[in-house]
């Protein structure tokens, strides 16, 4: 797969044709176009041509070079560069696969970026086409169908965590509590602490975008940033919500395990005290007096038995009725 | 039930009549005419009529054909586009039902459009009608009655979490505590944690159109939306302080299985020391030794049982003195 | 006792006498003169006349009526209305009772609303007379005075509750604790929150009367209000160490009930241990078997005796050395 | 000792002599002089005395006789009331002693009172006068010199409870826990908190000090009143993260004492698992059967014993190998 | 190892050549030249010097020549002042070494003074010579370089307290808990405090070198500044999301230690119930009625002994199946 995904030229929204890189800056020039590239992994080559062809600067580049970046969105005089983190549910292995996509936008280019685990945006570009009326408005509204689509790979995400809380909340209050629930609670904290990491930058950057004057931005585009902002603050409410229950659940788990010890100390008092009576009559009876009348009564050893028996009867009752057993 | 619940047309605060949907747009050009319409759970054909009679925002009609949006307010040229959670207490089931309701207001309109649980607005509407006074105030006091309907429907709300938190603090300081206890515990915490996400966001709001300069709030109603703003706030500090005395609760109860785990403990080892007294003499006497003068002794036996049950007695006065029985 | 509890008009700082309701609007026509109310629990009607006399909002007369309202405060044209929670230490009961006191205040009176239990604020107007140079400074010294008198009843409520503290420290720090000592520390809790739900609004209050340009606060009673404001600020700083020392008062309790179960599961370990001794001795020499020259020999039964006892001592010393007894 | 302890004018930073109470307030008319005036809990009669010189407010004055207040500043017309807590660590009782400092300062005077525990301010005034440059800047430094020997008082007080946190970490993990150490945890929380009341309103007085336009501070003294402000911040944040250690601390003495819990179960059921075999074994051959072949045995009675003692050995082998005893 | 590391001036980012300390004043009069000056621990003396030929203020030297300062920034009329926290990971001991650099920049110089543990700048000076493109700025840019490489400096710091995170992680859900395994989350907090202090006044500083209109940062350099403080945020978001995983894993620890605790009790109490069957039908045979006819029975012993073998295995297998053994 080449690191140069798509390389498209628009006017007034439409498809115009692909462009070749090195003609990139010849077309940006034309007032009514803009290309839109995308690029996965690219070379330091590749980048440098990038930054020859739009202009782009130092810090910028060598930041999508090396990812790793934190979510972060810079104004340079005329351009944008936007770092987002994105994020995948992968079922199979039941975790979260995070990636980073980098984006550059001036206002004749949108410079797209994707490191590790993202998907395409292929579908991103291909909803726009269909759209030409949108798409018209020039790059800021490409960058908010990109921002868009990856803000709402966030809600399977959590919704996933959801889930496994729910899956928590039933091993701890339905079956017996585990080493392993306590170890998976720990690894749901780890989870949403990292999607809060990645997602909680983002209400900073979408503001900014919605209330700053960015020429980039124009004010008829400025609605679909704040559309993709309640999108950001919901999914932040909803990790900060599962992470007070989690909290609570990890307490709750916590009280459970008392209440469990507390009965097991019970059940293991109750049985002893039932198990001491024959001990101890039997102890009684197992003393080698001379005079002991009762052991040679002929009864005695029937009538010891039955006492007996009904001790413990009367014990297992009360034991019974009073929750110890 | 159809989805147009009402579509009425008012002048100075007085009701004109019914309105045709297609009529709409003519009405609202007459500049003393304001046109308030309800809607429930509508298609989306229906909300495309609306958007073409009002001229909304696509990004507004989407969120409201789509609803699961949080609570938010949107500034669009000439209107305003509020999202609202409302809450109903389900007493029968013990279970708290959300709804949304979303509202489109402009200077000439207010359409409501409700989704899920939610009581209807006939009742808004009357009072309203029977106040006409203050409804000649326009589509903002329509929008501050509609607002302050679903606001006060959240007292009752609380007051019910406030009543299961009672129960819970008895069954915590009065009853032995239990599993369900602390499920329950957990429970209020989620259900707590649900209200507040409904209703934090409204402060935000009901601040907005207070202190903003909306045109489409004359000066005069905004006491009116400064009153929604207060309810708000105490239904916050409410849940916060229900929410930190759950959290007391929690731990009190975790405090409270603990002292009953010593209580379980100290019983038990009482007990325990009783018995052994009896279990380590009759070993003694049990011993097979030729020479043990006692086992000659005549009075061997009784003596020994006096001791036994006096060694016995005593244990007892003294645990149950130093409140270990 | 009447609803209304006295009508007095001013002049210059100088009671001028009493005033009839129906006369009030006539009476602060005149510049020099202010008139100061105090009602008690009035009826609707009363409100009624109230409102008609001084032209105050609807929301504000409603609010005065229902009561249970927020702290808060509410700038309408030319009037002030403020809603402040009153406290009372009800020292036979030992709890806190809760009133309050809404405040209208113009240019030319001060109408004072009391709810629920609050003293009666005869003393405030008595020493606001005998300081006719300050009181001279109109309506705004008269709301100082009232407002300084409710804070500074806070003042004792927080000192009852820093003794329940200290009171609560030395049950848990001596004395053994008790499920009663955790329901005590709960209701404390709750105390505190309740406290500081009264109070931490205050802050705002104040300070908007301090900084916020009104007409109706001469420059010369700012430090006043400012004094007021430290109070409340002083009030909700001991709350809120309150608030955390019992807090650590809840974790030290709970450690030291932990410490307990393990001195009490140590000592019922090390007297198991003690009492093992005998009972595996008497068991070895209670068997049966033909041949055992011990149970044979003549001083048999004085030296197992001897050294049962002894390893019971040996034990005994050990357990009492190492701290488990 | 006289309240007053110190009176004395100064020109252009040198001292210029002791000056009358009367005679205050005709030296200060002149204009290149200032008077420092130190007291030590004045007398109603003699603060009268101060407030006629200087023209202080009223409730400043009140606030300096009555004391107990908390830090503040209030800036009147032309001159600054600052209230501070001072605090000395009382080494030979090892409890902190509060105090409290009012200062008053005008373009041509500085007053402090002085409150409860705290160290004259004799020094600071010779170290004033040995740098004569710097007190002709005027009352301003004077303040400055004085707030920060206050603040600095503060450094070896927080020292020391971060001393008595290292000798609490040392019993929590090397030592055995005990009821003192949760006692003292608590206690060190409790001063930690009176510091941190203390402390932390200087943050915002100095910051007013260092930023806000007042005449009384000129700009060549601002930069010293930033050194205050930083040393406040540094004892702030040293309060802050004791505050946080303590709490793990407390946390971590809970885990260590549940941990021991552990071991003390584990080491009794280990012993009781060992001994219960001989018992067991004993029981076995203290039963009566007439027909019980090992009985009769010769070696019956020795290959027991070994058979007893071989498994009493491998019991307690295994058992230390799983770290149960 | 002279205290004076280097002092080199630059003309147009090129290195002209080593000044002497007395000739510094005149250098940095020529407007194209800065002189950029490296310190360790200097004397008393040096730093005299060092405020004479650059005019530095008293406090700010002060506080370099203590050192024991909190990282800020001070802004003097035409140079900054910054003081910075550096932090190294000695490997071999396995604890943090912190040190301290003060910078002070002017237009036309740039003084670094280190103390404590902390690499020398000369590779900063090196990379700085190498790219005199980007040096030219002036001392500005050189100020990046230094902050730059000091920040950074703080990503293997944090990542070595992940790494020591997640080795307690392991222990935690693997191992067996130990006292050892609680002193190292304790140590690691404390560790993670000290960072946090270290690193979190960084945010600001950056903050206000990139916002604030400071004559000496030109334009041009900004954007630098900004890496670092994106930089800076980053650390910062990695240390908090480690102190609350540290938060979780000490309470997950604390629920993994309560549920060994009640597996200890379990298999306590099931073993104890094993043991108990022998021993009670021991004791109940060992009675010495004189009418018993099991004794008499010829496979009366086989019997009991094949029953008391039969409950025991029953038992075993009953708890072994319900999670006791």
């Amino acid at each position: 797969m080449s690191a140069v995904i798509n390389c498209v030229a628009y006017a007034e929204g439409r498809r115009v044709g692909e462009v070749e890189i090195e003609e990139i800056s010849e077309v940006i020039k034309r007032p009514d176009r803009f290309v839109w590239i995308g690029l996965h992994e690219p070379g330091e080559e590749l980048l440098k041509q990038m930054q020859q062809q739009f202009g782009l600067h130092d810090l910028a580049v060598e930041d999508a070079h090396r990812a790793h970046q934190r979510p972060k969105i810079e104004l340079y005089e005329d351009s944008l560069f936007i770092v987002l983190r994105t994020a995948q549910l992968n079922a199979a292995e039941r975790h979260i696969e995070f990636g980073e996509t980098h984006i550059f936008v001036g206002e004749h280019y949108l410079l797209s970026v994707r490191h590790g685990s993202s998907r395409s945006y292929r579908d991103v570009r291909s909803r726009c086409e269909n759209t030409p009326r949108l798409l018209a408005k020039g790059s800021g509204f490409a960058l908010y169908a990109l921002m868009d689509s990856i803000v709402d790979q966030f809600f399977p995400v959590v919704d996933g965590l959801e889930q496994e809380l729910q899956a928590l909340e039933e091993k701890i209050f339905n079956d017996t509590f585990s080493r392993e629930t306590t170890a998976e609670i720990y690894q749901l904290k780890r989870e949403l602490l990292e999607v809060k990491r990645a997602v909680s930058p983002l209400i900073d950057i979408c503001n900014r975008l919605v209330r700053f004057d960015l020429e980039l931005i124009p004010e008829g585009t400025r609605p679909y940033f704040r559309d993709v902002y309640d999108h950001v603050v919901r999914i932040n409410e909803m990790v900060d919500m599962l992470r007070e229950l989690l909290t609570t659940a990890l307490e709750a788990n916590f009280s459970l395990i008392s209440i469990n010890q507390n009965d097991v100390t019970k059940r293991f008092a109750g049985w002893a005290a039932i198990i001491a009576v024959p001990t101890a009559i039997a102890g009684l009876y197992g003393m080698n007096f001379d005079w002991m009348p009762e052991l040679r009564w002929q009864y005695g050893y029937p009538v010891v038995l039955l006492i007996t028996i009904a001790s413990c009867v009367v014990l297992y009752v009360h034991f019974k009725r009073s929750g110890w057993l």
